[in-house]
């Protein structure tokens, strides 16, 4: 593979890997996230720039529905950016192949190739942040739905009379099982308002703090046996800020799985593991996409 | 293609037809299902025979889990068959290629190459059952999953805290939007016990049958966005008894779905259709991945 330039657009980071030609990671480097669309483009630039990355191909992982033109439609969670074709105004600026995926696609490919999913074939990444993001590969195949928005499961709804959620549904997943909701469970179970403490206390086993990463862990659980029904994947590797708990979390969320899988006894067991690439994991997994595809067009260039 | 025969082994009929080389159903041929597996094998060989089938590959589509090996681990409707390995023992009696798939795998194949979804790379069929059954077509390749389970969506949680199911565990989308489902709500709407009296009553324009209906719909609908978030499929093919009631389930199906939909505004539409082919869906599904098996058996031992 091509060495590669791989960024990773978060809420309040941009994050910037460089691959070389054997894959390791040759620089790092990172911006503050703009808002405006504009600021994203030159943020990105600046990265490649950065990181030494001028004349390699680069891929981009941003949060939400990225299409298969790489035109970032719509945001959440950077307001002001819609329908902005990311991709073709980063390959005007910088001249190279360019790949624009969504950041849990990509985050999902770079676990599966280099993280905690090596070498599996269908894997689930399950990331809890902000909301909750996701990306699949089955049979190998990293996949993307027909525009491009395949893997958007925070939205699921898992309980229709429940809270009511900023996309102005009820019940969603990420009402109950991403970081903010975390926090939520912070202020219920009497430890403060921030999800870490919730992970502090259950990790030195304070009951509350335990009690309350078990609700947590459940809600966790109820969308991963959904998912699972329907994909039979083999792993699901779960990311975000909340994985810091470790074990403190992957042991209550792998013991609600077994207690909510319909038919466990006639399946074999799925792995709930927490990833191991971390923050660099979107960028990663997009450096990696943007090296295939660059050798892609090489070699239909050549041909 | 070559000639093939497909079959479908429902809860109370196994149903074959024998596509001929055009891929034209030539002849259809129906048995009771029996209860046990030895009966199961010697139905469908029975099915073959009264086909003129004997000498193609055959398909069956079978309600449970399948995995690789066309063996059915396990199958809730038909009590008394578990870990029959049905591949091997129908290869075993007939001599010919065969292929076992879960049954509603088999029909999503089925109206994706011959009926409602035809052309289509990225179609979900949900069969509205006993359960509810569902197949995934994506990027144009059928699902299955690492263990041959993929598409098990009945059991999808859509409300923790909701009725307890027959598996054991509570809320399971089939509870509230199977065909078994809708018989609960007419008992509720006071249009007596049976489904069918919603669909008439749905039919007629009754306000009770028309409500029950749209409640039944919206049901179905939370399922569907759930499998669009995570898919982004195209089209939704819905199958079973109760798509009798035609648009008068469709209707508010799609409207309760473009209400549920977060971030509609940003998607492209996706289309809810009733299935094509009916009851045929599965056998003619089957035949199909058959007659591929057949031919690229045949292309191996020629080379």
């Amino acid at each position: 593979m091509p060495a590669a330039v791989g960024i990773d657009v978060g809420g309040t980071k941009v994050l910037g890997v460089l691959l070389n030609e054997q894959g390791q990671v040759a620089a790092e480097h990172r911006v503050p996230t703009p808002s405006t669309a504009d600021g994203l483009v030159d943020a990105v630039v600046a990265v490649v720039a950065g990181l030494g990355g001028s004349g390699h191909p680069v891929g981009v992982g941003v949060p939400g529905l990225v299409d298969h033109e790489g035109c970032l439609r719509f945001a959440p969670n950077l307001p002001g950016v819609v329908d902005v074709p990311v991709r073709a105004r980063l390959h005007d600026a910088l001249g190279v192949t360019v790949v624009v995926e969504n950041d849990a696609t990509a985050a999902c490919w770079g676990e599966r190739e280099r993280g905690a999913a090596a070498g599996a074939d269908d894997v689930v990444v399950v990331t809890l942040g902000t909301g909750i993001g996701g990306g699949v590969v089955a049979g190998g195949v990293l996949q993307r739905g027909a525009h491009g928005f395949a893997g958007e499961i925070g939205h699921m709804v898992v309980d229709p009379n429940g809270p009511r959620c900023p996309c102005g549904k009820r019940g969603c997943w990420e009402r109950f099982a991403s970081g903010s909701a975390l926090g939520g469970l912070a202020r219920r179970h009497g430890l403060g308002d921030r999800g870490e403490a919730v992970t502090a206390a259950a990790l030195r086993g304070d009951p509350d703090g335990v009690a309350a990463m078990a609700e947590f862990a459940w809600w966790v659980a109820i969308g991963l046996v959904n998912l699972a029904y329907l994909l039979d994947n083999t792993v699901f590797v779960l990311g975000g800020g909340v994985i810091d708990a470790g074990e403190a979390l992957l042991g209550p969320t792998r013991e609600a799985f077994a207690s909510l899988l319909a038919g466990a006894a006639h399946r074999p067991p799925v792995s709930v593991v927490g990833a191991a690439l971390g923050e660099r994991a979107g960028a990663i997994g997009a450096a990696l996409l943007a090296g295939a595809a660059g050798a892609a067009e090489a070699t239909g260039a050549a041909s």
